[in-house]
């Protein structure tokens, strides 16, 4: 199958790019994944799944995340949303607070930190118990009942998130956020602690390039509109402040984390995910970026 | 032809949003334009041209005329023209000139004002004549020579043009100008000048969605690569601060200008464009934006 | 005696200006507080008390705090203090978190929120007690034992200190708070709760217009020359932004709280203290100043 | 006399710290000034004059030019110049431009560039020959008639001048510049360029200690309160970035220039000059600062 040897022909020769990076240091668990583990993982409409290297291995999925809670909350509030999250990229990350301040307390967008938290914060006050609701959400959609937060991980987030309580405080400040911020946090720091291997990381998205339904049970997740849109956002904000050179040179919606995971569609065809933990100054895998880049290069298919 | 049917639907059921817009009014040229103006222009990879209103009237088409300069110096420069210029969005409005400030003269991207400025600068430096190489190239895309600047819209906006005086002495400051700043000014006002007809527009801008090539006469104005991220640019930076809700919403890449005119394009597929002149907040036709929104949704085409 | 005819004049003047402000509203028992409470307290080097209207009165001092908490710490670190607070204007409100962004969490200043954050961070680190030794300091200037925090003004700020918490938090993701934010901030709120009169008021500011000495009991408290520096600070930093306008209008190192009061001093003259909880839109209190700048201009007295 | 002992022994004790700075080099006429040059002057009320060192070669006062031109708008429009100027801090050099963006083309002082400008439109707009204006205002106020600008000088800072282009344009394009930009920056770069020696400029800025009136004929220059008020202004934003740093550390209200001159004044005593070229990173003469902190430590005197 084509894809197999295209994917094995973009590993050998990208793996490589992974001295370029530093694995991710400010939380001791990231902090020991071995720089050289890298796997990619395709799965085509028709389940076909395709795979080279590390890609059983549960990695931390951080921001990644981020997609996950909030298509939970859109398919509940649908444009509700917007009232309370913006919907443009965020300019550059000098202005991560600066940009809050001036929009008085409505994050840019759902994928920075500070949209995610108010995500957060919506899922609290819609589920009994929220974790458990993403823990299901997640698993039904990887087909994988053995997905789990890292509760080391958790806590260690916990512990060096400064910045993140000061982002919750301040949204607090405008009113923006409505529960206690020590709740909102450790449903935060869980749902960036969930662990998933780059099989199941691509079958989760699958539903984002099937118009918004599960291919596996046929159950629409979010309309065929809401998808379009929330990859449109992938689009202009996936990658942190990375997100235009992205759009640019790779031209596919994607998310990226800290853990070393980047996530990609493209509508109508597939969903691809690349894990390798070193990352540039941007936060975003260096190996992952250089394959993306490749795959779009080298079948021609991107959005553009 | 379905295409004929529905853009004369979208045309009536449109029509009634230019009251919701106001006509640009910082010079007097645009603001004597009728606010009841408005045309839609379809054309696809066959040339087959479809077009309903006004659509043989030339308007000036202000910023979407930084694609046809920034197409030039790109075609020319390749890569080497991302050391002067960014590709990120800009982030908001409030921080036009602060941006510059923090980032050492180098504008965010090549549509907002800044860095089509810098385009100028160096369509300056690479003619003898930009002018008239800017008008042949426009020309020829559009297989129309009637087309030229209106030289009391570029004397007007050079009149009211202290904030653009401001960027590019500011820029110059970094070392990012090298032309006197005159001269590029006087070339900038003149290619915002620029006045198309929609249906000329729509034949202009094929060759994005065509891989580069202009359908026409087979040239290839940039390579299909480049046409790719031409195109990622636009759609993370070509309306202006609006640009991530236009993606959100309509799923194009396009660019808009203040003179009404709004350019889209489907790679493979099609150009786009409509002109209704009354424009929102953020300086975008109200009409055109409605118009579009409702292109996507009917046809269930976009690029997400 | 003069300078009681003169503060009798000057408050018979401005009493009706109290009209034109809002008291603080943003803690009930602020709130709570009759917007007619006035009185001004006069003291000269020589101890003589001048007094008319509410002087016996204990109010929230608030921010006025700031220059207690920080004549402690300065006393013990001398210039090693700057290494963590900086001695410069803030600019304007709109930056606040933004100039921590920029400068890496060190704060502008000692008279603003987050440098008084940092100052509690650095009494909680030298002293056992510090709430103890704060109450023990300024009872001692006051030469009244009778002075204390109010404990549902302290719960109050802790329950709406959200932007607090989101300074302190974000002074912590850069290293510049060493002791549990929690901690910090529970002594910073008391210290914002203390309760005095304008009389006690005006006596525990003498030090700063007699070389740093308490004139009671020959202590001295700072050196001349940390006197003369703390009070370059209150000139260019003690009234918010409105710094500059007050040094400007009236020329007393001075500083300010949303309680109401202003305490100035004139180097080795006097220490003057309005009451009047009515603020202005920056937070000043509007009789206050109305009553200082007459003050400055009928005695042709002022540092300029 | 004790001052000519004092300051000869600052000088001695202060002349090697200028290894420690870097001659403005931005344009030729002042990198070519010897770094050694030193000079110290003194005058008291009475008119009796000091000086050692480089006192009677005039130098180029740059941005000490500004207090000239504010003392003749201010003497002419009063309180009403506040509607066009701010009298606040400017914050950090960081936000020169932002804080005109964000204030709406309203530059925060008298004293930075943007402010001073709109003090040249306003000189512009008041007199028919504004440099002849302020030619015989500073000649009158040295006793000297002698005083000229420099033209190479002002030629030169034109060349390189495009900051100060775009904040010209930029407060056009706000409608806070009525006069053409060139001819406004022209009046500006001439007021720049002019030349006093240190004892001229000690002579000039007595008025300042005199309660606005110039000792040599008595003539009222400003009124007693708006001398206050300048020297308040010079104190919050005279020395740029290091304003709030001076007057801690110095105490006096002073203006300097990028050609190493630093003059102030204590009030009801005295105006101090000294003249030295390197430069620290904030643009102040690092020989200036130490001997001006020197002169306040050794004699006890200042605002404060």
């Amino acid at each position: 199958m084509e894809y197999q040897q295209l994917i094995e022909r973009i590993f050998l020769e990208t793996k490589s790019f992974a001295g370029k990076g530093k694995v991710a240091s400010y939380i001791p668990a990231l902090e020991r994944i071995s720089p050289d583990k890298y796997g990619i993982s395709l799965i085509n409409l028709q389940q076909d799944l395709f795979g080279v290297g590390d890609t059983a291995i549960p990695f931390s999925i951080q921001s990644i995340s981020k997609v996950f809670t909030f298509t939970i909350a859109y398919s509940q509030l649908g444009a509700e949303i917007w009232k309370r999250i913006g919907r443009e990229p965020s300019g550059t990350a000098f202005n991560s607070l600066v940009q809050l301040e001036y929009e008085h307390g409505i994050p840019r967008n759902p994928f920075i930190n500070a949209g995610s938290i108010v995500v957060a914060d919506i899922l609290i006050s819609l589920f009994p118990d929220p974790k458990q609701k993403l823990l299901e959400f997640v698993r039904t959609l990887a087909g994988d009942q053995n997905i789990y937060f890292n509760e080391d991980i958790a806590l260690s987030e916990k512990e060096t998130g400064h910045r993140n309580y000061a982002l919750a405080h301040f949204m607090k400040s405008f009113g923006n956020i409505h529960n206690p911020v020590e709740k909102v946090l450790d449903f935060y720091f869980h749902q960036c602690s969930l662990e998933l291997c780059t099989n199941a990381l691509a079958k989760s998205f699958l539903f984002l390039a099937n118009e918004g339904i599960n291919p596996q049970n046929e159950e629409q997740i979010i309309t065929s509109s809401q998808a379009k849109r929330l990859k449109a956002l992938m689009l202009t904000s996936g990658l942190y402040n990375e997100s235009g050179d992205f759009a640019f040179k790779v031209g596919m919606p994607a998310k990226s984390g800290v853990g070393g995971g980047i996530v990609a569609v493209i509508p109508n065809l597939l969903s691809i995910v690349t894990w390798s933990p070193p990352l540039n100054s941007m936060g975003n895998s260096v190996v992952g970026i250089e394959a993306l880049e490749r795959f779009t290069t080298y079948t021609g298919k991107s959005i553009f």
